[in-house]
């Protein structure tokens, strides 16, 4: 019989732990070390700022496993307050130093993981290492930002991306009072602007104060026991009484880099679909690791739980049953956020990438309801979608909304993974009853439009020109164009069941735009148009994707 | 100039309408007649059991569009109150009755579409006509159930599909004594009968009297004003003031067979991937026609809203650009149910299905939380998932739970639409923040679970043997075994934790079947037995799937 197989994983998080659980099921014999520089393992980090907010009540419910219960279930020799500092390859052994102690030790391995996660960026700012400047990681981190909050009046959160929108919800919901401060001139960067309406509107609405296309240059110390004041880029001044950095993360990648390890441009470890890095004995997985971009192929990190949990079961996989091991896919980026009543998210590629990609392109932008419109409770969704000219494959997905963004983002993340085209998606055969979507789905409806657009048979356009010589035709009935009236100069209404006896009140020879509430009636009304010899586009998911996320496809009945 | 095409449409409700409305979005100019025998079009049929109930308040929301909306959006000539009586192939003619008038017409064609819709069945049984007997297809339908319910104490529901669940939850909201009789032993019988329990229990929640494995064998009025008594074939009297029948439906193709049109073994329409009937002239869709399954090719019928929809629209596609038409990728068959607080649906093909048709199959059961566990409000979710042994292609899924079922069975009609296999649904990347999700959602889980048992990791079973040799082994804490028993006897618990240091409890010339709430902690438990020599294997779904559809996980904390 071999000597068991010795597997050292460094990091006992969602990597980490995944893979060592993985592991131990694969192998009862193998010595499994997991070794963590803090305290905890295997705690749930996406739920961070849900206690901080007091939303989850609980702090045991974020400890998934603790060091007994991993030690108990799966015989694992968990190392906590224990900091791996240097990795000698060639002798298979890595070096440890026992936080408390200081004394360390080296580990021989037969085969190492790597899961060191990323650690929230800090830029170099003036006064950036104030004490009541905080950032958000670990289960420590969360105390002290809790701690914090509960102390805190006002709270300026640095940076709009998943974290810091998570974080500004749940401070408000403790009453504080949020500044919101972003670099970009919108929230949530990674989607494409005019996706984000819905979160600023919400934003707005819950009070918190949006300050976008601004940064902090520094932190200023108040006088003593005074706030802190955030110094911004505008010339402006931002009193706190705690700051949040929630500006991104960077890869926590020194051992690799130092043991010579393949490293990405911005610090990754290089690993290839089976998780191995440039050398075969070491694997990492995690936030720390870049793969590749399911679509292009190209190198992407996706520091996220879901990757994470899956890429440490992989390589777990591949190091005790390498032949049986299916590669890993790539990364979709699939991402999702709450923010009070709305959801935001997206799967796959957005147009803002795309452009700067120099890649060939289509996008339609689509509304609807999350379910029948007939029946109570539905709530507006909007759904952009993007395919390749070349096949109509799917590239990416956007979905924003009060209900079943998830599940949209969910379907076209699928789509993806199966190779889909916008044709397939018209067919998707999605479960319907009243309560739970509608005979045809909005994803079902992008796929139409898309199809639409491709065949010519209408040309979306996603904004109103300045250019007088366009006719813009608002199709609307009238009580709803005097109730939510186009933000256009010169608009013109005639209501779509008029509009094949007035076409006489337009003029043939310059282009029209319609427009409508959602972007359907104005696609029906492109249609007549277009038909009768006029050169017709519609406003592509309407009022309420471009001027008012929440603008109403009809009045409410008096 | 072409004179403008003459399109005939017979029905007007789900697929007619479609048609109707994309027909006139291709064509301005084409003479568009819509064909109806009642009063209404494009009325929201799903939406009929939610207005007897109360749940949708407002009838007007039912009527999608009315027949002057229709003529005024669309310039349609519609014709309600209007009967098809007769179908002159050869002379591309319709011969139509005005029900009012008793005047018949013949109407000339280019192209005809047959949307009939089915009808509900009534079996024939003595006493069927008795007026307080009534089946649901129509708004008036609709509006003699809701009147027949509000002076009805007793109303027994025949049959307990998914309009006979939806009318049960219905009429349990008006306060009705609701009995529910079901020829199969189970409740919606085109699901796999273990993932009924959660509906089964949901209805003895909500005091329906479940009556399985029975059958009417006549209606017996009462004396005068007295009651209406069900003769069940058990024996039974069934007293009832109101009696719903939903057994079913049956194509309306009597004008179809008269014209001497291609139909199926049930009497549906045949067509083709482009809803031609066997006349190319002639087009079918909805309700009443059988397309190709998609998974097998073999003829499959599947009578609901959403195919209709996209059906109608398909073949106006192909009149109006037919070289430019997508075929269409045949029928899943996804459908759902709402019945009080649970939902249970499926989409692809059942294990009883698969079994019928002798075709290889192998399937997994897993239990999960329909987002984060240690997030507030998670509710449990069951799948079941079907593949083929062959390729690993997913044939079918099955879920049931109080959450989030739409969103897996949506993801999982996309993966079979998409072709994707076990190991592809391992690694789908779906959207992830704590109130939408889990790292490892649970459509990841049923792949990572059937990856296991493809592999060999896992013996999965579906039931405990009364066989005395096989050792059944309940691997859960104590206190939960305690308060909730696997009804077995002699079932041995040992807790997993100590599981490896009291192997020797155990017999190791006899197999052994795991058991735990969800089915994880029994495969963990079967890993280490399997590895330490145990001819080993897991109940697939645990507790939850097999006897207790509410059976906890762990304790609640004191």
């Amino acid at each position: 019989m071999n000597p068991p197989l010795r597997l050292v994983i460094i990091g006992g998080v969602a990597a980490g732990a995944s893979a060592a659980a993985r592991a131990r099921r694969l192998s009862e014999s193998a010595a499994i070390t997991l070794i963590e520089r803090g305290p905890d393992v295997s705690f749930a980090n996406c739920g961070l700022p849900y206690f901080v907010g007091g939303e989850i009540s609980q702090r045991d419910a974020l400890a998934v496993q603790t060091p007994a219960t991993l030690k108990a279930m799966l015989a694992l020799d968990v190392r906590t307050h224990t900091e791996a500092i240097a990795l000698d390859r060639a002798g298979r052994r890595v070096q440890v130093r026992h936080v408390a102690a200081g004394t360390t030790e080296w580990l021989p391995y037969d085969r190492l993981l790597l899961a060191p996660g990323a650690v929230p960026l800090r830029p170099e700012l003036p006064g950036v290492d104030d004490p009541r400047i905080l950032t958000l990681r670990s289960l420590a981190d969360m105390d002290r930002l809790k701690a914090a909050a509960d102390a805190a009046r006002r709270v300026a959160v640095i940076g709009a991306g998943f974290i810091g929108l998570e974080l500004t919800e749940q401070l408000v919901r403790l009453g504080k009072q949020v500044t919101l401060v972003e670099l970009t001139d919108q929230v949530l960067p990674p989607l494409d602007r005019p996706m984000t309406r819905l979160l600023q509107d919400e934003l707005h609405r819950r009070s918190v104060e949006l300050v976008l296309g601004d940064r902090v240059t520094a932190f200023v110390p108040g006088a003593a026991g005074g706030n802190l004041t955030c110094r911004l880029a505008s010339g402006r001044d931002l009193p706190a009484d705690l700051v949040v950095l929630s500006v991104g993360v960077r890869p926590e990648t020194a051992l690799a880099r130092e043991a010579g390890l393949a490293l990405g441009p911005r610090g990754h470890i290089r690993v290839n679909a089976f998780m191995q890095t440039s050398d075969p004995a070491v694997y990492a997985a995690g936030d720390a690791i870049e793969t590749e971009d399911f679509i292009s192929g190209d190198a992407l990190a996706v520091p996220l739980g879901g990757p994470a949990n899956r890429q440490g079961r992989l390589a777990a996989d591949h190091i005790f049953r390498p032949t049986e091991t299916k590669p890993y896919h790539g990364s979709l980026g699939t991402a999702i956020v709450r923010v009070f009543d709305a959801a935001a998210g997206l799967t796959g590629w957005t147009e803002k990438r795309l452009r700067a990609a120099g890649r060939a392109y289509r996008t339609v932008t689509v509304n609807d309801n999350h379910h029948a419109g007939y029946f109570p409770g539905a709530k507006p969704i909007l759904l952009k979608l993007l395919w390749d000219p070349a096949n109509g494959r799917v590239l990416g997905a956007q979905a924003t909304g009060l209900a079943g963004v998830d599940k949209r983002l969910d379907v076209i993340a699928t789509a993806i993974a199966g190779g889909l085209t916008i044709d397939d998606l018209a067919q998707l055969e999605l479960a319907y009853a009243p309560p739970f979507g509608s005979a045809k789905d909005i994803v079902n409806l992008a796929g139409f439009t898309a199809g639409n657009a491709r065949d010519g048979l209408v040309t979306p356009v996603d904004s109103l020109p300045a250019d007088p010589s366009v006719q813009v035709l608002d199709v609307r009935p009238p009580p709803l164009v005097q109730a939510h009236p186009v933000p256009h100069p010169g608009v013109r209404n005639i209501p779509l069941a008029q509009l094949r006896g007035r076409l006489g009140e337009l003029d043939r020879t310059r282009p029209v735009i319609t427009v409508c509430a959602l972007g359907k009636t104005a696609y029906f009304a492109a249609r007549i148009l277009a038909q009768n010899g006029f050169q017709a586009s519609a406003l592509t998911g309407g009022i309420r994707a471009h001027f008012d996320p929440r603008s109403p496809a009809k009045l409410p009945t008096p």
